[in-house]
């Protein structure tokens, strides 16, 4: 990690829902990380490691359908299913096979692509879930500017683990002297995952998402969603899709 | 306190930002619990504790000027300091006089009022705060109705110490097994409420509008409205008016 010479106060907020975003963004000078944890971002993270080479993610399903009937790879989710015509929707597992690699994927998901929509005129908007924690904080204390913690989650209301990731960020960046000066909206989420850390499925046992995953026998989806880095790439959104930054 | 009959579960919602209610209120069947701790609520039950008999809470000063001019006393407030022309602000200590007694007080401050606007469509209405926490979860369980938990905020953004106080509610409501099935707004601001209880001002000692409010001295204010149950008075919406409900 670079070492950072103290100066101004950079700010960190955290944005509970996709709607609040134009109260939070002030200026294009910030970066936007995505968060959809269960299970956009995630599935967009294991995707790259197993190597897409480009993600293209669209606010809705008749854009989706415009880019099957074009050729291209497609995957649709909503309500937490795959959407009837659409070979894939946002199981990280989904993303794991030899048929991607190379290859160009869109996608449209329930909460996530349309948060993604919503930031994108940000000067730089970059996608964040457990798998890639340590690798996007490591982004953001290079980037020296603000950032917004865009949290995707349920239909523009508050939901948890994308809260508790928000949290994980902020207690990782606020050891960084920079940072120190938290908005409300950060001291929350930090204080949330300070409860959370040490086991985050028994955290989430009662949240509304985990248990509607659970419902659709996704256990193993939400186990695999929740492991903290294990993979060192942060999705970055260039020109019109999600690209692997730097690569 | 009535002895309720377990039955059909009912939600209990925290909306984080007035920008958000409309994402939160899907039907007039509910009662809004508006929450501005620092300092509009807590300043309005404090009124009525002290003999006010109605407050007419409006949105903007050029409403609250046009009432003036008619002859209402009336208080404005924004960015926590008294509106030039005005008598009085949003500090609780400003309604504890004989020269309230009996009166209709016209309001506008710079975020509880306009919550109250956003949200007085529903068919109850309450106001909130530190002061009477306890007859405000009596109220609920009364009622029997879905609850939404609308934070004043600040500006629209996430502030702590309403977070708080709707935590508090849910703390001692989620008791009740009717509400066991909680929303994950409501997790959250229950668990922050959980770590805040036993020394709120030390938890609040980072947040932005108590630091607001420590600058224009106003630490007595602070301290004031983080008193629990000092008052078992539930003011209601009705008509333009907030009165005390059945006085």
């Amino acid at each position: 990690m670079e070492t950072i010479v103290t100066g101004d106060q950079l700010r960190i907020e955290v944005c509970y829902s996709p709607a609040l975003f134009p109260v939070y963004y002030q200026s294009k000078n910030c970066v936007v990380v995505v968060i959809d944890v269960f299970r956009a971002t995630s599935a967009i993270c294991t995707a790259f490691q197993n190597g897409v080479k480009e993600i293209i993610p669209v606010a809705t399903i008749e854009e989706a359908k415009e880019y099957k009937e074009k050729g291209y790879l497609v995957a649709a989710e909503r309500n937490g299913e795959v959407v009837d015509g659409f070979d894939m929707g946002n199981s990280p597992f989904s993303y794991m096979g030899d048929e991607i690699r190379g290859k160009k994927v869109v996608l449209t998901t329930t909460n996530g692509t349309k948060a993604v929509e919503r930031a994108k005129a940000a000067d730089q908007l970059i996608i964040g879930s457990f798998l890639n924690l340590k690798a996007v904080c490591n982004f953001l204390e290079v980037s020296q500017k603000n950032v917004i913690l865009l949290c995707a989650g349920w239909r523009d209301r508050f939901n948890l683990e994308d809260s508790l990731f928000a949290g994980a960020v902020i207690y990782s960046l606020s050891q960084n002297p920079r940072y120190t000066g938290l908005a409300d909206s950060s001291l929350a989420a930090k204080h949330l995952y300070g409860l959370a850390k040490d086991d985050l499925n028994a955290f989430l046992a009662s949240s509304s998402h985990r248990n509607r995953l659970k419902r659709l026998n996704l256990d193993r989806d939400i186990n695999y969603c929740l492991q903290e880095n294990t993979m060192d790439l942060v999705p970055i959104f260039e020109g019109n899709a999600l690209v692997i930054h730097g690569a």
